[in-house]
């Protein structure tokens, strides 16, 4: 199981401080989790992850159900011993992905079948495999299946995914006993407050070891966002974890955090990455362009991370252009490490009663290059 | 300049160690480059060749001249500052990756024309301008222009690509002033051991730092690849560097150390680990092998690598088939360690009179999976 409890407080937001304690290890809130979807945070090392402060990452069940498959990592001793990582792990249910399959997949009240993009045969989900699937995964976080729905959807589709959503909750909740670390729900109800606060009034009532609020940061409008990150916090007890899943860039993170949010986990800084985008603390830096063609300079002179410790924008554009590999391992050590101090300031700020300054510094750096 | 002295002998072979300073830094003999051409060994950081123990490694003049271009490079305070490596680096001329341009290409007696494969347009070297592109980098170790002929060649074509690489030899050998550390001269010759040697005798009238073998582990028998070998070294003074280009899986550097070979690169063990093939002592794993799907040892029990330290088969079979970049970083680590452990394993048993024995269990090892 796990244990959560807050620890400081900020004077004037909902922010706080938290230690988590889990199956294999602590995590310190608010927290961000590199995300490694089959089993590997691409192209890092676990010693990296460890070197870069990272205190969990997020990886995806249904993909690792589908490969290597759970009789592989049963064999080989759980989902840790194989990826060669000892600090906690959390696993999305494969909900999301399922659902954004479109056409390819059918979903009914008992859960959803679908035609696999790796193999093209039937599979099906339900509320009891994906809590089984986790269990054999051996995970210190495992989330519940949800219906996912478009953000923003029509208020009668959302309203029907709560209701679905809910009751694969209700099924779930009992077989929390069979995890060896804490399971979470997950509020739905779209840019709706009211169906947000409704169903996760409704999830409280079952009592999970945290909650987790789905279906934002793709494609609704910030103050939509807010609204229903908001509408659904109220609700949710002051001494369980809250996790906004898929969220995003650093200044939405603290925007999160002054709200109560406590757990994160991103594509952006590993894809960014690889694309060549890395974030510093003066804003975002598109690195194969030619201003940077003769640049000795690492990518932010204030980063501690391993790839500005001893490369230059120079460096990093060639290996860009050539296509090298090394040019996406650094870049990722580099945006990840962004992000994990980006959490450790957040933390200290809201100890020492400054996130507000932090706030507002964050949001001057605002997303890449405008873009959001 | 450089310095080469030679440290020990074998009792019963040509082998023998030896110490080589250059300006960035001591290379102890006989020893392996691993090769980053572009300027990166594909996925490894400078800090990640450190801990494998490498010495040296290998780029190339020609591509990095192509790109970033030798304006970029100086700019930025020459190769080891552009790459963050400070230990010392060989280039080669780019001449073998010129000559391959077959129908692109147009060789007269001051230099080649060819169009680049990067742009279209022609571009031309000379045994002049390849002296200048490696003193604008800052390398260790230069190699001279030389015209590099398939083998095996015809007779006649051998012989003519000897007398125009001597030439050129001619015209380089006054510029060795220009470099920071030392130039060496390229016997030519392919499989005619006459011509190995006569090639030989006439370069060291030229009096080079040291020489390299060059045209070999390109198609000919391993009996041609050893008469070459043996023809050019007996002509060669016993206190310079000797260098075999492009050489070879284990048991064959084991075998031209026994002749009397300092100096190694190849790009067997990256490429081998980028598509899957780990060698281990006891022979090469084909890693996408169902046999490995549940196997939780690591690809070498024996091994001291950052891979075999934390990650199983398993694992590493899962990453190749998902195409995980950290699938070929992790087994680009294996190999590079292998080799570079087998050179100082080589070392030791010449040090220690036991270079018989290790040469007999390379030979068992062999080529991976009986492939050559």
């Amino acid at each position: 199981m796990i244990d959560f409890v807050v620890q400081k407080r900020c004077g004037s937001t909902a922010a706080r401080t938290g230690r988590l304690q889990t199956p294999h290890g602590v995590i310190d809130t608010p927290a961000f989790m590199p995300v490694g979807t089959y089993g590997s945070v691409k192209g890092l090392r676990a010693e990296d992850l460890e070197t870069l402060g990272a205190q969990v990452i997020l990886s995806n069940a249904y993909h690792l159900w589908e490969r290597p498959g759970l009789e592989v990592i049963r064999e080989v001793g759980g989902l840790h011993a194989f990826m060669g990582w000892r600090r906690p792990i959390l696993t999305d249910s494969g909900g999301y992905q399922v659902m954004s399959l479109a056409e390819r997949r059918k979903i009914d009240d008992d859960g959803v079948t679908f035609r696999s993009p790796l193999d093209g045969q039937h599979r099906r989900l339900t509320p009891e495999t994906v809590i089984e699937v986790q269990a054999t995964l051996g995970v210190d976080l495992a989330m519940v299946l949800d219906e996912c729905v478009a953000s923003p959807a029509e208020r009668a589709v959302a309203a029907q995914a709560v209701e679905r959503s809910q009751r694969w909750a209700e099924r779930s909740r009992p077989l929390a006993e069979t995890l060896a670390g804490g399971l979470l729900g997950i509020v739905q109800g779209s840019v709706y407050p009211d169906l947000r606060g409704e169903h996760a009034r409704r999830l409280v009532d079952l009592d999970f070891d945290g909650y987790a609020i789905g279906g934002l940061a793709v494609g609704e409008s910030k103050e939509q966002t807010w609204s229903a990150v908001e509408a659904a916090v109220v609700e949710l007890p002051e001494d369980r974890l809250r996790y906004v899943m898929g969220m995003g860039y650093p200044s939405d993170l603290v925007e999160a955090v002054a709200r109560g949010v406590d757990l994160f986990d991103c594509v952006i800084p590993t894809r960014h990455a690889r694309n060549g985008v890395a974030f510093t603390s003066s804003g975002s830096l598109i690195i194969r362009h030619a201003r940077f063609e003769t640049d000795s300079r690492p990518l932010d002179p204030d980063c501690g991370c391993p790839a500005c410790a001893r490369y230059s924008r120079a460096y990093l554009r060639h290996l860009k252009l050539r296509g090298e590999m090394l040019g996406g391992v650094l870049m990722t050590l580099h945006n990840l490490w962004q992000y994990l101090d980006t959490m450790r300031r957040i933390r200290h700020a809201i100890a020492s009663g400054a996130l507000a300054e932090l706030r507002a510094e964050l949001a001057r750096a605002g997303a890449p290059n405008g873009r959001d």
